[in-house]
């Protein structure tokens, strides 16, 4: 290879280490606003942010990022390059591509709307308000819309939502999770309505007894401690703390978790833990070669959400779990827990009922919600309804869906952060976790490791690991469907998934 | 004014504004890096605040400045500026004039030496071993000295010693400081000789009753209520935290301070409190409608030190608040001091003792720890001494000022973050706000506020509103000198300070 090409391809990479390490200063930024800022100051926070978004942008669309892609893909030698190369090369042009659109004013004004809102958001949800965020989340939704319009025709997706659903997830498109959403919209009704008319029912009063939150923050740290996401030592580079929404945040040694402890639901911090820990894993796990590359980070959320998923719900929610982790849960608790029983209360963890709050949502149900807001994006991002409309047409959803009657808008459309902060085109990342979770551990199972033994004797390394070397470590070399391939062997398919719940209730519900 | 000059100010003002803000995002990652990070994150921090050190280089040397400032400044109508506008030109110029000669490569090798120098600074100290400090010190001094001497041409100061201290106080030289120290170590010596020969001497042991760090953080809390910091509130602006070393950090409505407990020196973290508590209340009382200008901050590290050490010494270990905070003391304590006497305890935590920790000193042997570090820095800059010779040096000139052997280096030359976080030129900041400090509380008597009096009554409103109002409010409008010569009526002298000393602790010591 040519000096040439490969002093401007160093170069190149110095540019976008920089876009990196910019990005994960933002990280710390938004991080300290959730957890640690004090309250007065965000107005202050959301110029700061807005900054650094403004910063970013200058610096991924430096116009001698232009000039090196230019000469480096030009370049008689360029197939010289290897596949990681290329591929930092090919994710470093599309960022280019589609910054260098974006005005930096609507880049700022963004940045900025989104800090207001989601400060708005907070406190219309606590006065069960709509109409207090309705405006703020009016002009949220105006200037994404607008960025989805021109990222759309660099993307050449075919609808603008497209475009925001390829930041999620790459060259995943609405059509194609149409697709899959209807096939499981229709096992997931189904198998909801087994479970709710099963004559054999799970006693869930053992799940509202009162844990101190002194406690729970034991068992949170027992949690991140057995999957192997060290908060504590010297050498640590995690860290739990509390937030009103759980989150993860983080790269390669600083990777922070959070989580909600309530006295008299202790099982919420605990899967929420489960689950954050394994976005954190991800995050830990990535190869550390490749750290501060484009490469070096997570495939897809789908991707990150099928870590946490698996995690959460396959491992956290399986029968095996318990079997190892009910005694320390009762060492832990002391007297409050220690008359439950392992099958009550893996029958009470797995409680399927419809709900309103997705977060609150058991693996059945959970995809109901998420098809819901997928429909509704598509909507609010193909002009077919307004945010003044959200409300109703929310919580017309959740009867149909779900037949529950929607109270007030804190526990209907405002339940959750994304909108007010301009995640449109996440959600479907969630479903999408599920599915491939499903599809990871069939993949698990056919390389022979039996994980639900392992996980019945307090083992999660070799899993881990598993992960770690069929996942994690491949960052973002692949996009998510070839990389699904690559791990499963199959493309993407909601079978595993609905075989795994088939499975997992029929055995719970004796049906 | 023609608009093309207040058009010109306005873009002027707006990209100094971007300064500012960075500014405080990265105070925001450095609190967050003694605070909250994961030590795994360590490097990875570095490299963060190196990225931000060289973006802020680059927004302050931005060609776009200098074309501004040069349009401006000779402008026909530039006088037709009020004051604040024209120091916010001058305070621009200065800071552009100087980081424009500074190779950005310098910047940031600094700033990422600068995190190694901390980091190794707390792993040689915890072990007492210079040695592993001693080639990282050298490396950021040698950097240091590097800028102070491009500096030195800029700012036009006599030694590249004097561009440093010029940074923390403006305009000051180390002339000046030499000789002001000279008569403050006279009078230093000889009140710390008849205090030590006094008969009557004070009861220490009541500071070492164990008051558990739960307690103590409502001493805290309580501290931060009474001076009107407020960090509990809905709309709080600040919070507490605990390092290693107590600091402040902050701007206007985020301004957060820290403190270090001690199980067996409770008044270790009170005085650190209401130390800090006075630099939050400066900078969280500085004019709002300046905030984000170049004037909109404090008017000197000197002056910033004169409201901690005013709320610490000259209010925290006054009779008067003792009169009124002990019985509140007593009643966060419940039995550990409930028998403790006001003049007893007063006595107490006002003892002379020479000793080796500076931030452990008196108020009358604490300027002699600062004379060692500030004749230090002045051989260190004036090549007389070097990094290797410091341990020895520094372990004489404790025995010749303060009679005390130091048995090793991390209770010697490494027990202040200054030199390894490149802070050099700091110290003397200290001692000029206690002589500042003390000309201060001579204005407010004049202006007949009886601060005392107010005091004893638990009132600390009054003096507040005084002290925003004659100095917090106007920032960095003024020089220091000018700004202590507006509220003292005065210059720079050691008189007062030495009369509140001698007056004091005549008292106290009964000679």
């Amino acid at each position: 290879m040519t000096v040439s090409l490969i002093s401007r391809y160093k170069k190149l990479l110095e540019k976008a280490k920089d876009t990196v390490i910019l990005q994960t200063t933002t990280s710390i930024i938004h991080w300290d606003m959730e957890t640690m800022m004090p309250p007065k100051a965000i107005d202050h926070r959301s110029q700061q942010l807005a900054l650094l978004s403004q910063i970013e942008h200058k610096l991924s669309t430096n116009p001698e990022i232009g000039k090196l892609l230019n000469e480096i893909m030009k370049h008689p030698e360029y197939d010289r390059l290897d596949n990681i190369q290329q591929r930092n090369v090919y994710l470093i042009k599309k960022e280019y591509d589609e910054q260098i659109r974006l005005p930096e004013d609507l880049v700022s004004r963004t940045a900025k709307q989104k800090a207001t809102t989601i400060d708005v958001w907070k406190k219309a949800k606590a006065n069960k308000n709509f109409s207090i965020l309705k405006p703020e989340l009016e002009r949220l939704l105006s200037l994404k819309k607008k960025a989805a319009e021109i990222l759309m025709k660099v993307k050449e997706t075919s609808t603008s939502y497209d475009a925001m659903i390829d930041i999620y997830e790459p060259k995943m498109s609405s059509e194609t999770i149409s697709k899959i959403f209807g096939d499981l919209k229709e096992g997931l009704i189904s198998l909801a309505g087994e479970c709710e008319t099963a004559k054999k029912q799970p006693d869930v009063s053992i799940l509202k007894r009162q844990v101190p939150i002194r406690i729970q923050r034991g068992i949170s740290n027992s949690i991140a401690e057995f999957v192997g996401y060290d908060v504590k030592s010297k050498e640590a580079g995690g860290r739990i703390d509390e937030t009103e929404h759980p989150f993860t945040i983080g790269y390669y040694d600083d990777v922070r978790i959070t989580t909600h402890y309530y006295e008299e639901n202790f099982t919420s911090a605990l899967f929420s833990t489960l689950h954050e820990c394994g976005h954190a894993l991800y995050d830990q796990n990535l190869n550390p070669e490749l750290m501060f590359q484009p490469v070096g980070t997570g495939c897809s959320m789908g991707f990150h959400e099928s870590q946490s998923r698996f995690v959460e719900n396959i491992i956290g929610r399986s029968r095996e779990f318990w079997l190892y982790f009910l005694p320390r849960l009762k060492m832990l608790t002391g007297r409050i827990l220690s008359n439950v029983d392992l099958d009550a209360f893996v029958f009470a963890i797995n409680q399927v009922k419809p709900s309103k709050i997705r977060v609150e949502a058991d693996e059945v149900t959970y995809g109901l919600h998420i098809i819901i807001r997928f429909n509704l994006e598509q909507d609010l991002f193909g002009d077919k309804i307004t945010v003044r409309e959200l409300p109703e047409v929310w919580n017309q959803n959740y009867k149909d869906y779900l037949g529950v009657d929607i109270k007030n808008d804190a526990e209907g459309v405002m339940q959750d952060t994304h909108w007010a902060s301009g995640l449109y085109g996440y959600f479907p990342s969630y479903t999408l976790g599920n599915i491939y979770s499903a599809q990871i551990s069939a993949a698990l199972e056919k390389d022979k490791l039996d994980w639900r033994n392992q996980i019945a004797q307090g083992n999660f390394l070799e899993i881990r690991r598993w992960l770690t070397k069929n996942i994690h470590t491949h960052g973002k070399i692949f996009e998510p469907s070839v990389l699904l391939k690559t791990v499963t062997g199959e493309e993407l398919t909601v079978n595993p998934y609905l075989n795994y719940l088939n499975q997992k209730y029929s055995l719970l519900y004796n049906f």
